[in-house]
């Protein structure tokens, strides 16, 4: 359930306040130096440093491997890693300990496990998305090497109010994945992508190429046409690089929409496990653009789709 | 790479033009009494039957059931099935041999595979999500009994061009999921749902709820308040019915987006392996509305999805 | 629960005396042109022809390939198969439909499903095997084209009594198997060979190399001296050929103790779900010396734990 | 690779001589008030403390759990924990990095992955299983409530040679399993015990009940005729408590043969990648009766199988 991928395994640990977050790496080749300042500039851009509107946490994101590592390479043994949470403010969160937020997952958690950690949005917290870029940007230095570059941006709705949290989109091109990339079926290249990008905090729909505008279209005007010369392969690229399941060979480009944090300051009416309502007046850190601290997550999710089938492949 | 689900997990086999498709369904409990009327009802709305402007096969669509079934009763060993492939026009794929059509995923399987079947699309065909309806009907019958019920219905484009083929949009509703169903991170109910539906052929686009729409809007604006009355839980559902994941017992309302069928009437430049194009004919059958026979392929694959998490959930 | 591999994954299917058994490979290399002749040699093997004292079925287990295959090569999708079960003397089990003899699976089976098929075993009976012999077969031909062979042989118990049912031992010996095959800790080479012989019906013990023996000896007597020089590896092959679950390039050679079929000719007394007994005379075809067409079982057995491997290491 | 289990799924890693091991748990209950004595109790008993004969290493195994706990309950979701390396005297390793000793994993590690950790034996080091009694420990708390008791011994050798390290036979028996636990076909509980204790480092051989004798028993000597009062369910156990790999209720015995360690004090012969050998004087702490540690891990293994068939029985 907190594993992702097969050949190249991700699996995260860790609450939002509590002592640490982290994961462990299966898979890895070995051999391999880590590319630390990689891993650390990545992280930077999750944590929105420099990107005006963020509230970062003050916390540095200190990573500490503990394992599958020797004299600086790695021993195709698990990598786990560790990154404490120094700055866990959790009296913000007493009054919330019996209250659900409206559009949180603390409603769900409860009546999927019976309990949780109501500080800081406990495992469902946005934090625990740090582990994965950790593992991202692993994986992104292998995909590099084959010369395989992923680059995503944030689009920000036309006009944003002040003092508001508001959603976006990510739109992300993938260049250098050669043809023949995924599987038929159930196991689709785009279906995995699909799977990845949902399963980042607040994303709400997602599109390969032109995705729902295609909904409008004739086959005649759908159709990706086959080129004159041999590259590109096709003059349009309206599927967004994928056919079948399997890549062939053009970018691959594909958009992922998030929704607003609910989160909002004042007070906010909060339900418990008995249906009472309470107004709660809400504290901690959110931000007011999380989009923009997105585009990092997308391409570390997509990096490690794309890493699982590298690895599947033998290339 | 064929199977989906891990407690209802089901595996399809078979090509097009092959001699049978067909599939394995582990996992089913054991002591039911299969609802075959049923069965055979979803499976002629697969095929169109009525449905004006859809050129259906002519072949019946018998399903023959091979196992796992002793006295009308399902005995909890693999339900194999097989349907025989009796109205095969091979002939017409015979020029297509050595050519990749454009939009279809001829050039991807040969760089995949480095063979394929030519004949109607072969494995890729749309052929094979006739095993996934007979495994989906089984697994909503085990749902109703829970009394959740999956519906879904197509949308077209505004304007169809008479003789196009095109695309439109499937919109699906389940209701009588209890809250709780789904995990958190990586094996969300929405990342799962997204994932099955992004496996249907010419899916093209997913969202939850209001979706897209969601990026254009504020936290207050999106958030779902919680009502006053236990029932529905929320004032609005923009989400969907999932939060973090998991299903708060609202009902989980989704979208899918497909592309036209690519395949064009007349003259089409296909390429083959050497780079070289050629104008062939196409013929063999082709829809002009496929998207009117795709909700009941929706709803087997969010059937397929559901039954593996009430498996799992012991509900 | 009923497939077996990850990268060459077979999933079973039929119960002794239903319709058919048979199963689906997935994930079997495109392009290859299927042995069938060996295929055919196998099942022989599996069927005791030629054996004195097998009581073999009448019928020829016939295969009949139902996808996967295109002009006789192989397309990297789904392989399924089917051998029609066509000598099926029902009647012989109709007194035991809600009894239970001991020392099979009949209770067990109830204890599990609620439900089971009483006619020859269901899904217990050692017919499930000829499926495991077909993609067994088709694995080894993967194999020997590495240059890898797989040779078991049955060592029978000294005084065997006449009329009676006998257990034995399978010894087998893989040869050609490069070194650094298999991984660390849970998924050791040895422990998946282990779990593979294990699963084949009346599999009461197995051990790598000299197995129990190894328990007698102390460090100085075990271990495996290298050898002055480079072929073989070491002096002796104590070992079996893996240390830390990976091969050392050594033969593999292990041993499988499997016990009698409990079946007895003449009066048994049987017990239902209510506890009672009964004593009923048991019918149908009972192998007095089934370990005899069991080393064909182990090598298919082995052949599809190393298939795996080898697809996972790219070699 | 490095995980075990699919509803209680451990992943452990770590080397022997780095910073630390651990592992993570996914799939525990949410609710458990953890019993940290009992870890402790099983940990030393891993350890050998007050075993005779036993060098165990100075430090004590304090286990530090990072996530997955709330207010001393189980959340639902990983339960991450470390265990530091604190007393590694990794300087008595220095001359063996290039070279690999006889019986051990340095040949085929170097094999599989091109580079190992010299220090201690690295990842195949036997320090790994403190992570598998950690998990092992929390599993058997969970089966400890249902009445499920697991129980192991150490059967030693009749004649021990003074300052030579030497193997034996772990025998274990579990009490309270009910009838109706385990799969047919490929996903036998017998397959998943022999498959978790050949993952025990020296582990060389496994048998069910009678195990090898069985091979030279007629049907009538094996098998386990029904008794005449309902407990126990059978005169006689000499299957161990499974049929058709499915629990039928009686205690569940089997037994698990390790060799010895392979290291030898003083001179031995080492090989390196060129295929040269050198005369190393091997140094670091080795057990002589490392067969008096086992119970305990052979208890964990135990305990992660049936702890995974329990969730999945829903039981």
């Amino acid at each position: 359930m907190n594993s992702f991928g097969t050949h190249f395994r991700l699996t995260t640990y860790g609450e939002s306040h509590g002592s640490a977050i982290g994961g462990v790496i299966d898979g890895c080749p070995a051999g391999m130096s880590l590319d630390l300042t990689s891993i650390k500039h990545h992280l930077a851009r999750r944590r929105g440093d420099g990107i005006d509107g963020v509230t970062s946490r003050q916390e540095p994101d200190n990573v500490e491997f503990l394992s599958g590592i020797y004299e600086g390479r790695t021993l195709g043994t698990p990598i786990a890693f560790v990154i404490k949470n120094e700055d866990c403010r959790s009296e913000d969160y007493a009054e919330l300990k019996d209250w659900c937020r409206p559009g949180h997952a603390d409603y769900t958690y409860i009546a999927r496990f019976g309990v949780r950690d109501p500080r800081g949005g406990g495992r469902a917290s946005g934090r625990e998305t740090a582990a994965r870029v950790v593992a991202g940007s692993i994986a992104r230095q292998i995909l590099s090497e084959k010369n395989i570059a992923i680059d995503a941006h944030a689009i920000l709705p036309d006009h944003i109010d002040t003092g508001e949290t508001y959603g976006g989109i990510v739109s992300c091109q993938i260049n250098g994945v050669p043809k023949g990339f995924g599987n038929p079926i159930f196991d689709k290249l785009n279906a995995r992508l699909a799977h990845s990008m949902m399963s980042i905090p607040s994303a709400i729909g997602f599109e390969m190429g032109i995705g729902f505008q295609a909904a409008q279209m004739t086959g005649h005007q759908f159709v990706d046409q086959w080129n004159d010369t041999p590259s590109p392969l096709t003059r349009t690229n309206h599927c967004g690089g994928i056919q079948g399941g399997i890549s062939n060979g053009m970018p691959i480009s594909f958009r992922t929409a998030f929704h607003a944090v609910p989160t909002q300051q004042g007070e906010t009416a909060c339900l418990n496990v008995s249906g009472e309502q309470k107004k709660i007046s809400i504290k901690g850190r959110h931000d007011h653009c999380h989009v923009r601290r997105l585009p990092v997550i997308v391409e570390s999710m997509a990096a490690l789709v794309l890493v699982d089938f590298f690895l599947e492949h033998h290339e």
